[in-house]
């Protein structure tokens, strides 16, 4: 059985994504800073008989070779700080943040000197710790109602081949989407800005659930 | 009938719009900086019967309340500091360019201090002149066979409500182009790192015509 752990998985991103995982069979440990209130979280999707555990962050890292990261860009330092020695040797770190910020209403990309959230977290990662990111340009909310249909494409990228096609790998297990390989991890800051348009559509459009399919692949 | 010019428009993008509009009945004066050779480019379309003149830029730009900017991004600066007292009174731009470079076959995004293209030529238009952005993540080589379908979004931002639907009104008369609207000028910047990351896509998966459309709207 597929295992893997979710950091910040009692959130809005990090909880839709937990529970459609487990939907789909895998294993999902959610981490939390503060377990006591994730697992009151967790208890309330438990009805539909899904198999996710909770912990601290650093004992679900130390416990899974596969840690989505779905914290906000803004906790990555301070997380990835406490949790430096605590990750498994060779194990795989999926970036899911998008460095907007939405203060007084407005949008914006926060501009990061590393070039994206995805190669700002690389610095802040062991060596040995293998990056990709996915996952970046799909509704937290959507994700949230967890019976509604995704529909759309996934963006990959990622420091190896092999961190890539784990991922898309992964990707593809949850219904409705499709993964999209897109290279290297400089191509973060592509995918990102892919996000800030989602939101741009949907301020313009009055929606909420913008995304996106890629023609003429495959 | 509506008319438009199109300067660069001898070129593979340009002259893939100009085929294509002309087709959609669409008054279509291709401007060039050298109209010999650009005549001669386009007595190869007239074939199809269809209504394309050719100018030089400046004649161009002094006959059409539309106009199309498909030079290269690098070529802008030079090319507007001629033009700057030509354009019609209230006219419309319409930025196609992507600021990428591929020098040492290596694809970047050039760093542009006003945010993105189309807020740097923004800053090169006499103020009378309204300016929006379209066609810029559509593959120039589709567009160049002019028979091959688009069946793709394209996404559309402006300086003005009115600019935009102006825009979105010309795009959706090619046919398989569906426009979306997403607001004002400074979305430019996520749409030319959309461009971006399909060029990441061609690259990646071996193909060159990686485009996109929007799920989630109307």
């Amino acid at each position: 059985m597929m295992s893997i752990a979710i950091l910040g998985g009692a959130g809005p991103q990090g909880g839709g994504l937990a529970r459609r995982f487990a939907a789909a069979g895998i294993s999902v440990l959610v981490g939390s800073r503060d377990p006591a209130r994730a697992r009151d979280t967790v208890a309330g999707w438990r009805a539909a008989g899904e198999p996710i555990d909770v912990a601290d962050n650093a004992s679900a890292v130390e416990q899974r070779d596969v840690v989505l990261l779905t914290v906000p860009f803004g906790s990555v330092d301070a997380l990835l700080a406490d949790l430096h020695a605590r990750f498994r040797h060779g194990s795989l770190a999926i970036d899911v943040t998008v460095p907007l910020d939405f203060s007084g209403g407005r949008m914006s990309m926060l501009e990061v000197a590393a070039g994206s959230a995805a190669q700002h977290i690389r610095t802040r990662l062991p060596d040995h710790v293998r990056l990709a990111a996915a996952f970046k340009t799909i509704p937290a909310h959507l994700l949230a109602d967890a019976d509604a249909p995704l529909d759309c494409d996934e963006f990959v990228c990622g420091d190896s081949e092999a961190s890539r096609s784990e991922t898309v790998a992964l990707v593809q297990r949850l219904p409705g989407l499709r993964a999209i390989d897109v290279g290297g991890l400089s191509r973060a800051r592509f995918i990102e800005h892919v996000t800030a348009l989602a939101v741009a559509i949907n301020r313009t459009h009055k929606i909420r659930d913008a995304r996106f399919t890629v023609v003429g692949i495959r």
